[in-house]
């Protein structure tokens, strides 16, 4: 039997990745209260919006103000993404976001390309400005993401080497400017990683860099996430993105219809189950979960909210 | 890494357990151009249908109609459901029926009390009765499924000790009457397991019966089922029961709404991912899937059906 970690840290991106496939605009207020249901359930990580164009994302178009309208707790870190200079400008004006100095990074080169218009060699090269810009709104350029991690669907498996040599790549840009790697967010953003893979990979990169926090974004697209990330805890990852009731998607990745991000609650829920602990409250999760189909006006993927926690059936 | 059977042997339970808790009542027909269209997709084992009270299961009115109206495969085994003397009477008078001598048992003493009107104990009374009916009936009684192995709404959690007090009381009482126990299959009927759970009852089992076969009937109500059957391959469980499209549930199990049975063709997506083969095409479970989805006429759980198989992406 596997040792898992005696605990894990759930970040929920739902108000972003799950809200941004979303036809249907929730308002600021709906988008305040979805945030105040996942916070009332401990979670201390939430990914608020992002400061992208709001005409490729029209859900996002409130960011800044749903930011600038939070209570914010003391222990809670308010996330926000942004994929060039002028966004992070914008999140850096604006009340309440926990600037992270995040790195963004892809592992497919047709994906980069469709998504933003750079080869993964450009990519790179725009780091060294990045670095600068972090520094200059007084955060470590200290962490990075690499999205499609696992495989694209324009482009196929993505061999676990490559993800290696990213890594590799920007740790060495980032200690010739006098910084390090700390994290490193690895997403499945179009749902092609296996429990083998995700053991493979972290694998490989626990073998080269021993303390580098390693951090997953799981997507659901074929079923898989819940196994992932229990393959992922047994490699002793303990950091996991979530979207609340399983909402999201990526608007990008040309499959309608899917599954969209692992499921907050029910990867919650499958963790307390095997003595994980999340630290969160699974029945105000759950009622979270129940606030977000509502507001989207839709069935969602999420299970536990459906089939019922099993602290209540204990109890009876 | 740990190490995974080289196959798995996947059973089709849809047309009984996916289909028995739709309220729309299939016609004979349709109910054969599912099994034909899972049969096209390479699966050796399917549960037709139930010869139970149809008042009790109405969808499973038409079960001896359905095996008779059968063009049987010489490789394919036809199974049936039968609770009680009258069921196994007439499943023994219908062609094209596989008899499989096959012992009901429940590892909770409230649910079988519920489902059966029986205790554990009376349970076990009828056992003899069942040996002989079997061997009257030209079958070794040889197997036995056990319901709510790992835990049960109505009573709470299962000990794994309980569930390996029944295999021995099973086996010894088939030792005293001449025959042997050769396989078990665990149900997790309400959806209790978790991966943990899986590999400790495995675990217990696998240590004072290293020969007896070992199958899974895994239910999704709570989403861990693809994470249990991981677990459980890690554990070199290689047969497990599922519906196609996650159609199911368990209608005496008093949860409305949630998810179903693990979903065959998302289960069969994974373990060939992993590199274990179903010797399954995959493809054509998608399409069986569509058609399950297309005749019950609401969503079904099932992910790879809509997220998209990767064989066509690699092609590309």
């Amino acid at each position: 039997m596997s040792d898992l970690p005696s605990a894990i840290h759930l970040m929920e991106v739902g108000p972003r990745d799950g809200l941004q496939i979303e036809s249907k605009i929730l308002s600021r207020d709906e988008k305040l209260a979805l945030i105040a249901a996942i916070e009332a359930a401990g979670i201390k990580e939430i990914e608020v919006g992002s400061f992208v164009n709001p005409k490729a994302v029209p859900q996002m178009a409130d960011t800044a103000e749903v930011f600038e309208a939070l209570t914010p707790k003391p222990d809670v870190v308010y996330r926000g993404l942004w994929l060039n200079r002028r966004g992070l400008e914008r999140a850096a004006q604006t009340k309440n976001v926990t600037l992270l100095g995040r790195l963004h990074l892809t592992a497919s080169e047709i994906f980069v390309k469709r998504n933003t218009n750079r080869s993964i060699d450009e990519t790179f090269q725009e780091i060294p400005d990045w670095i600068a810009r972090y520094r200059a709104a007084g955060v470590t350029p200290d962490s990075a993401s690499i999205m499609a991690a696992f495989g694209c669907n324009f482009e196929g498996d993505i061999p676990p080497a490559r993800v290696v040599g990213l890594i590799e790549r920007l740790d060495k840009l980032l200690i010739a400017h006098g910084s390090r790697l700390k994290s490193v967010s690895l997403a499945d953003t179009m749902g092609w990683a296996n429990p083998q893979h995700i053991k493979r990979l972290v694998g490989l990169i626990r073998d080269k860099w021993p303390d580098l926090v390693l951090k997953l974004h799981l997507h659901d697209t074929r079923g898989t996430a819940i196994a992932n990330a229990v393959a992922a805890m047994e490699m002793g990852v303990c950091e996991f993105d979530g979207s609340i009731a399983g909402l999201g998607g990526c608007p990008f990745a040309g499959h309608k219809g899917a599954a969209g991000n692992i499921c907050t609650e029910d990867l919650a829920f499958i963790c307390e189950e095997m003595g994980v602990k999340t630290n969160v409250d699974l029945e105000a999760l759950v009622e979270a979960a129940k606030l977000a189909e509502e507001l989207v006006g839709h069935p969602v993927p999420g299970k536990v909210m459906k089939g019922g926690l099993l602290s209540g059936l204990r109890k009876q």
